[in-house]
């Protein structure tokens, strides 16, 4: 079972989970492993992976077997997991507890994909289906605080496996990036009663510079204090404070959305990526104060120790010249 | 010029700056490029490098032309620097400022060594006490708040030049990592009268199970809440805010303890580097409540996306498992 740490100085939580060291891969190799094997994400590998948690296939096939288009297992390697114990500790300087939470894979096409990118629509529309459904199913759960759902893909991004994948973790407290931007929304709403976020969209449309691409329910824009080159975040035009409310109408152009900017990126930046859904606290009373919305970053450059020794970060594309080029992708 | 501009919901400064993506290597290579070639770093190429701010030099050898053994010179890519202007913005959603600050680079060497670890005492004590010299001179600057001093070694660490060196920021704020640390100690030293650093450094000193080192001065120890495995701080037992008050006798113990812990590192990680020294506000009223400290981290795991999405980490390593293993190391 892993632990929660707390550092005494920094406000800064840290999983310890020695069992993640087993995982293959896991001291990052300079290159993916070999492509052509088939791995435990394909299909026709499915009893290699912890049993199905959910999947969506084919009318009369089996759990568990072929025949699935995404197919959410429990991470075999867990940061975090359901469990009886207590650290066996006494008289630390930080805070702990025990590693609780879920932590769940979600396989995003049963062929060997290593890009979302250039997966179809209508799978990256089942893939954020899969979100929102674990989502309503994990907020049930009194423990968790906050479910934060993110992938690696690329090794520099962190992806120890090269079948296209993301990942689900529900925490049982709300993680900082979390309560900093909840914070700042709760303060402005106190101030001018107005989303602060609504603010930003509203405005980010009339100048159009670091718009790079817009639907009926999103815009897709370059944010004003990107960290990394080509950073783009995906904000709902509707405030709405969290993910799993989002209706399917919605989560098609959401889909259609993401595999664009996805398509964006890989032509400007062609770097592995992460993205991560940032959703509102579950148990924080005026939760409704946050605006859900998708953060996506490529990994052109290395966080180094200016951005350890800080937590600022330095970026060497300004956003403007940024979405001008993802804007100029033709599609 | 560059920019800083601020996150408008995160509490997150960023350093805009167009000019580093023109560095060699800037778009992280999978490898560093052939080392057998001289750089501009190496001893008879001084004309490469913009001119040397400080050189410790042999007597009658003139600034600029070989005979040193440690150099300052001005990052050619510099991501803050002095100058005049302000960024032509109006109506912008966050706190923006121009990016004034200065952005120097340590080399430690006069030969094209790759790795610190490999460099002798004396040589580790020069750069020591070039750091502090430098600092003494910033900190005179009403300007900067805060003098950031930091190494990546290896490409994954961040490194876009292999030849061994480290880097100096003076930044016109207080970065979050080290204002949230002061906030904590400044709370703990009103409710207690006490310094958190020296509390927990003499509660580690009576554990045993994080510490990996001990000298005069200096504690080495794996943090309760380590970040990444192997992740080792360099603890003054003498309670001081400021890397720069340091003394002669005191450099030369860190130097060794530093010298040491790259050792063993390299014999138990083997892994890129990162170190960061953690030195007091230098404006902040009650920065004496501050204790200032050096952090390495070995980059053995991928920052991705569950550490960018919530602000915290996932550690493979217990820290009382790495002290373990550091400890054992035959030095």
């Amino acid at each position: 079972m892993s632990e929660l740490r707390k550092d005494p100085v920094g406000d800064r939580w840290v999983i310890i989970a020695s069992e993640r060291s087993r995982r293959p891969n896991a001291r990052v190799p300079a290159a993916m492993p070999d492509s052509t094997e088939p791995c435990p994400f394909c299909t026709g590998h499915e009893r290699e992976t912890p049993p199905e948690i959910l999947a969506y296939r084919a009318d009369s096939t089996a759990p568990n077997r072929p025949g699935w288009t995404v197919r959410v297992v429990p991470n075999k390697y867990p940061a975090l997991a359901v469990g009886e114990g207590w650290p066996n500790r006494h008289d630390e300087p930080g805070d702990f507890m025990a590693g609780i939470g879920a932590h769940e894979v979600v396989i995003e096409s049963p062929q060997h994909d290593v890009s979302m990118a250039n997966l179809s629509v209508s799978q990256v529309a089942d893939v954020l289906r899969a979100y929102r459904e674990r989502m309503i199913v994990l907020q049930e759960e009194p423990h968790w605080q906050s479910v934060v759902i993110y992938k690696n893909e690329g090794s520099s991004a962190g992806a120890t496996l090269e079948h296209v994948h993301s990942q689900i973790l529900a925490l049982p407290m709300v993680p900082r990036a979390i309560a900093d931007e909840w914070r700042a929304l709760k303060a402005h709403d106190e101030g001018y009663r107005r989303c602060l976020y609504c603010d930003i969209i509203k405005k980010e449309r009339e100048r159009q510079d670091r718009v790079v691409a817009e639907s009926d329910a999103f815009v897709v824009l370059c944010p004003f204090a990107s960290r990394f080159p080509y950073e783009t975040w995906i904000m709902p035009k509707r405030h709405s404070p969290f993910f799993q409310s989002l209706g399917d109408n919605e989560l098609r152009q959401l889909a259609s959305a993401l595999l664009q900017i996805l398509k964006r990126l890989a032509a400007v930046a062609d770097a592995p990526v992460n993205y991560v859904l940032h959703s509102g606290p579950l148990r924080k009373a005026k939760s409704e104060r946050y605006h859900w919305h998708l953060e996506t970053m490529p990994r052109i450059s290395k966080i180094a120790g200016f951005e350890l020794a800080s937590g600022y970060y330095i970026n060497t594309v300004t956003p403007e010249e940024a979405a001008r080029a993802l804007r100029q992708v033709e599609i």
